[in-house]
């Protein structure tokens, strides 16, 4: 076996003075002439009459490098786009360069080969590639800083998610993906191979997050589900990052809709504070919470949007009408709708005491799109016994889940929230894919 | 449709009291005679001459309700143990109860039908019945109180994962677990119907970790990973947790290793913190975490578990022995083995520039067992090629994960652990199972 050569990393000098982020090069303007060490990719490369400006990016942003002396002139032209680099130098103030600094008399050293040019053109303000070209390249789409700025959303809202939930009593949980019958209907579900006998892949967490209810009481889950959905829309995927949120002993829905309300402040609230720089980047319009999110009923509902009095569910346009009928009287980009038909809705939705063909489920629609499904569910063995004699299922398949409602399940609830389809509304992309790293559809299971 | 009855914690009364978690009973000693509301479980029944002690259970803890009077000791006979009820009564100072406070005079209300007998006896202090019954009836098992603890531990450790790595400029990823093609190897691995084509269920994140380092540089995933792992062992799962960290422009594997001490140390400080009641009730044995893992090199682990010289890998023999010096010569719980021949560890670790027949890669052991798997990895194109040529792998399936390294990823390393092998050492279970929220294996798809 041939040897490697040494890290580049590793040579004298260059080692021993600690890594400064781009981030923190505008902190060096007290310090002139002070010599510091930046690490990242070339992001773009300037070319002026006698120097070029090298444009270095890091996880933290990008910094100006001043490039005059002939032999790096040289070095830098056979460093393009993407290569990884090392750079000292000397802090050095310009009032036109970012942040007030920038770096001159550069040593640069490439830590990997020359890259080949990017399949996406990254130092450009926004990306002018084509969906199908970002998604083919996602592993080099995703280094835009517009792209990068709208993952680190995603990751925020996680952090505010589990953040609100933790001070709340709940505990994290993580229920398998293969599981040995579909939960929620048996279309719309992946078959494994699974030691030379059928399993599926999850569809939710649904069964696990219901009995471990009868563990911890209030439960939560980030994890993957998978729909294996035929159709190819803007807002459907294969795959998704499910929030799963369940609460026991509760009195109805309404507990369940509170605790949404936070879990949503507590996103938007981490949004302000994580991702403070992709806020600004993106111009992103943060959503005000409301101290109680405007409830309507599903009667009403078809009414606002001017349906029949018979649709069993609303359209895509059905909440379009209800998002901008929650802004005009409500000023609130959020309006929970409760109250969907019972019939329509999963088997073990709880019904509405006062008149069961109504029941005591509910979505959250998030401007015109519903982000959250959620429901109070049923908790007795005996009801879901008589609702799925009553829907004309078949109890066997059923056997295991309903089995653990014979050992004390309290009055629960609780709701899902898709992690894509949050950032995609708050972004307000056109295309669900946009806010997934890496998608996976109906034609798509790479990269 | 019949109705469904009028949920019984909207009974009048009842619902006016806000509820009191059994760990804050204690706190009405100097409110004696004060009404309070208990939600939760009943754990048991102890039936004196003339009185019964209820004992209630929720998420917080147990307490202790007195019934005396004929009418409600005819009801609670009625109740069996795992009923969900709530429960209205007085405050009363009695120096024999947990805490020194119990329920008296207690108002009752069943919150769904009586309970099936529990094929757990949950009351008992330690869980007497074998392992196959157990997870067989795993819903039930997990509300044992030793059991919730124990997954309290897991659910602290995640948290002091992420507190950790948040706090160290990593970012949180969430890669797909349907993948086109197998990253570790053919084997092992489980074949998914995606639309009528084959793909495959990830066994690690792997190559999604590497290539976000391009984006992000340091990122982090906790997820599932898939294992169609043909031994029944008592330390393999077909499915489990893995807690990946990835970090870019590293020098060496050192700097791998020194994020991996401060992850570890995060962890057993959020268990000290978060799960303190669990540590007390299991007599957890928490390691101390010191300030630099002791590091031996692979040459110098297989002489001090007396192996041969030429052994390629460390048996789980070895790793005990090691473990075991590692008490001995340093106090420490820790130890890490590096070095380990690059010809037996993944095609994508690093080789040591010095001697390329060891490589860069590192185990944890963990009281003598391995507990996370790491390494610097290669981060040219060319290196890539080459070694897959080197072993004779075919270029082809490789193509989508190497052409990524054509695009300047930064020198880079990182680490998995897995979260149920790391809980199951914490309490020093003989089978991880044992650990494991709803295992799967080579025989279990169920609960």
């Amino acid at each position: 076996m041939t040897s490697l050569p040494e890290s580049p990393t590793s040579a004298a000098g260059i080692q021993r003075l600690p890594r400064t982020l781009a981030s923190d090069v505008a902190s060096y303007a007290d310090r002139p002439g002070q010599p510091l060490r930046l690490s990242g990719w070339v992001h773009r490369r300037r070319r002026l009459s006698g120097l070029t400006f090298l444009v270095l990016r890091d996880r933290s942003g990008t910094a100006q490098v001043v490039v005059k002396d002939e032999v790096t002139l040289a070095q830098i032209e056979e460093l393009p786009e993407e290569t990884t680099i090392d750079v000292v130098g000397l802090a050095s103030v310009n009032a036109q360069a970012p942040g007030g600094i920038e770096v001159v008399e550069p040593t640069i050293v490439a830590l990997g080969a020359p890259s080949d040019t990017p399949p996406i053109e990254l130092w450009r303000p926004k990306i002018t590639a084509g969906l199908p070209t970002m998604l083919d390249h996602a592993q080099v789409t995703w280094r835009h800083p517009r792209q990068q700025a709208s993952w680190r959303l995603a990751a925020a809202s996680l952090h505010g998610f589990r953040h609100t939930l933790d001070h709340d009593g709940f505990t994290e949980v993580h229920s398998p993906k293969l599981v040995e019958s579909a939960t929620e209907s048996g279309a719309n579900v992946f078959t494994v191979d699974y030691f030379g006998r059928p399993a599926y892949l999850a569809q939710s967490p649904q069964f696990y997050k219901q009995v471990l209810v009868g563990v911890f009481e209030r439960v939560y889950e980030v994890g993957p589900v998978f729909r294996a959905e035929p159709h190819d829309t803007v807002r459907h995927l294969a795959e998704y990052v499910s929030l799963d949120v369940e609460l026991g002993f509760i009195c109805d829905h309404y507990e369940v809709i509170g605790v949404l309300r936070d879990v949503i402040a507590g996103m938007v609230a981490s949004i302000r504070a994580r991702a403070t720089s992709a806020v600004e980047l993106l111009d992103v319009r943060v959503p005000v919470v409301p101290d109680e999110f405007p409830i309507v009923h599903f009667r009403d509902a078809l009414e606002i949007a001017r349906a029949p009095a018979d649709e069993p569910d609303l359209s895509p346009a059905h909440e379009r009408a209800i998002g901008a009928w929650a802004i005009e009287e409500h000023r609130s980009d959020f309006v929970v709708v409760e109250g969907y038909p019972t019939a329509h809705r999963a088997f073990y939705t709880h019904p509405d005491p006062a008149d069961p063909h109504w029941s005591r489920s509910f979505d959250l629609i998030f401007r015109g799109i519903e982000l959250v499904s959620g429901a109070q569910r049923l908790h007795r063995y005996d009801d879901y016994v008589q609702t799925l004699r009553r829907r004309g299922y078949p109890l066997e398949p059923y056997a295991g889940y309903v089995d653990a409602f014979k050992h004390g399940i309290p009055p629960h609830g609780g709701f899902a929230i898709g992690l894509e389809r949050w950032t995609g509304r708050l972004l307000e992309v056109e295309n669900i894919r946009q806010v997934t790293l890496f998608p996976r559809d109906l034609h798509r299971i790479a990269p």
